[in-house]
């Protein structure tokens, strides 16, 4: 197994560099007030497709070779992933085929549908999404980019964490949210190497905490059920992201739906930007943790931004 | 009467710079593309309170002498204006007393609460809350700070287009949402002075339209009984405010509650930011007229976003 490092996550940033955005990093006083530490929120909800992810779709497209970009990309999603990655294959000239679940939000397949990619609709369970991904890329000849156990992929989202700390000096903590661990193998990498003392965390839904079980147990424990409103953070660690995690990462932080919504609606309210549930993630980890990020200088990667209004928790 | 000038404007914002947020000016290229134009959206829903009226309150607050600060301020607002008045008071020691009425959202009572202001609350019509703020000021000493009708307040306004046209450059048009007119009479003036044959248009509700009336008769028409989502738009202009827009601005495009929910909604899904109903106006104002905007460089202001997450149309 190999593990990306920091020139790997350098060089994805060059490269993916002309493409993306480079998100802002909002502060908002009234938060650090309300919870005594100093937030930085990397704000990915703003990027191409509204999340991190269309930095890690366009890191895997850019190095297809030319051959593999004629026969088209595939991959299975929950949605942000499949969003970004139609996109990312759309303004390279790649076809993409996605392959959603039936109960994904409806503003992620509009999305998916709106960048030209042909959708295939399958049962919300981990097996149903790979298998229908693997029946795809036979049929066609596409490759199958994975949402976050793929190397390339890694990197393109370690580049997030890596334009928070060369433009935000002295962070005491980072925290992403984590759900199959792409950002968080990306961020913990760029994190660690950047700033060999800083603590590095995951956010987690408690209803979907895999990743803290896998990460306290030391054993791969992929999540049964999991039933959150971070619709982002159903998936499961795979070997690959759990090792780089295990070897980076300080903290799993987990977060009940409770302190998702309450923080999510914070967001909105005080800082007036569209943050969604799984986004939401790492300032209720600050919330539901106080002595922990007490007087710290604070890194929150806010993931994405895609939200069906029509169903809003609150 | 007095006018406001160029000069005046610059004053008020060396004033009260110290004290307000210098707000983004965002850019969307899916917009840019849907609409045909180019639009510079300045964001004052990230301004202090959320919205644009934090810049008039805090200029009115500090030119107070200190025998009038002693006594405090009194207004009567739909929202945006008390929470402004009540959060600039706050911050230069002065008490606030606040008329609303008790129609306002939510968020708009609370945020006016949490600033420590008093609040009286009324029936929602212009004779009932102007009567209460009098009624306050005789009672309390207190000085009377109106929401537009004030040339101090339409001074401070001014500063969010003089900030916008320091940023960007070559405007063609530009466009403020119109309610009593304070927020398009500085706009109008800082812009019209800055950049002599700039196209300045105000955007407004059909539905509370006495600024189009007043404006394409020549007579001020306050408006009867308006009933827009626009809720910080239901005030009618003031005769200065009339006489100042009447000198400055070109057209008062008036749109409908469907385009401002779709605009709303629009700027909300596409460039993930909450913008107010009162704010998506200028939107709706771009949508509704593509032939006057087709090729355009044009900014628009963003006046808040201050929203009840509960009452949401869509």
């Amino acid at each position: 197994m190999i593990f990306p490092s920091l020139p790997d996550i350098v060089t994805a940033h060059d490269r993916i560099r002309p493409f993306i955005h480079h998100t802002p990093v909002f502060t908002s006083g009234q938060l650090n007030k309300l919870f005594g530490c100093e937030l930085f929120f990397k704000c990915e909800n703003f990027q191409k497709a509204g999340a991190f992810k269309f930095r890690g779709a366009t890191n895997a497209v850019r190095l297809l070779p030319d051959e593999e970009k004629q026969k088209g990309v595939v991959t299975h999603s929950s949605g942000n992933h499949a969003a970004a990655l139609a996109l990312a294959s759309a303004m390279n000239g790649v076809k993409a085929y996605i392959v959603m679940p039936g109960t994904a939000p409806e503003v992620k397949k509009n999305a998916v549908a709106g960048y030209g990619a042909e959708i295939t609709f399958c049962e919300p369970t981990a097996e149903a999404r790979e298998k229908a991904a693997r029946s795809l890329a036979e049929k066609t000849g596409a490759v199958l980019i994975h949402p976050y156990d793929n190397f390339n992929v890694i990197c393109g989202q370690g580049t997030a964490a890596l334009e928070l700390m060369s433009e935000i000096n002295d962070l005491d903590i980072i925290v992403a949210p984590v759900g199959g661990g792409g950002l968080l193998s990306g961020t913990s990498t760029a994190a660690r190497a950047v700033r060999k003392d800083i603590i590095i965390a995951g956010a987690e839904p408690l209803n979907a905490n895999d990743a803290w079980k896998s990460f306290t147990t030391g054993v791969l424990c992929p999540s049964v059920s999991p039933d959150t409103i971070a619709d982002g953070l159903l998936t499961s660690l795979s070997e690959l992201t759990f090792s780089i995690i295990r070897n980076n990462v300080d903290q799993i932080l987990t977060v009940t739906e409770e302190a998702i919504k309450e923080c999510m609606l914070l967001i909105w309210e005080r800082m007036k930007i569209i943050a969604e549930p799984s986004a939401a993630t790492v300032l209720a980890a600050v919330k539901e943790n106080p002595g922990f990020f007490r007087g710290k200088r604070t890194g929150l990667i806010i993931s994405g931004g895609n939200v069906d209004f029509r169903k809003l928790p609150f």
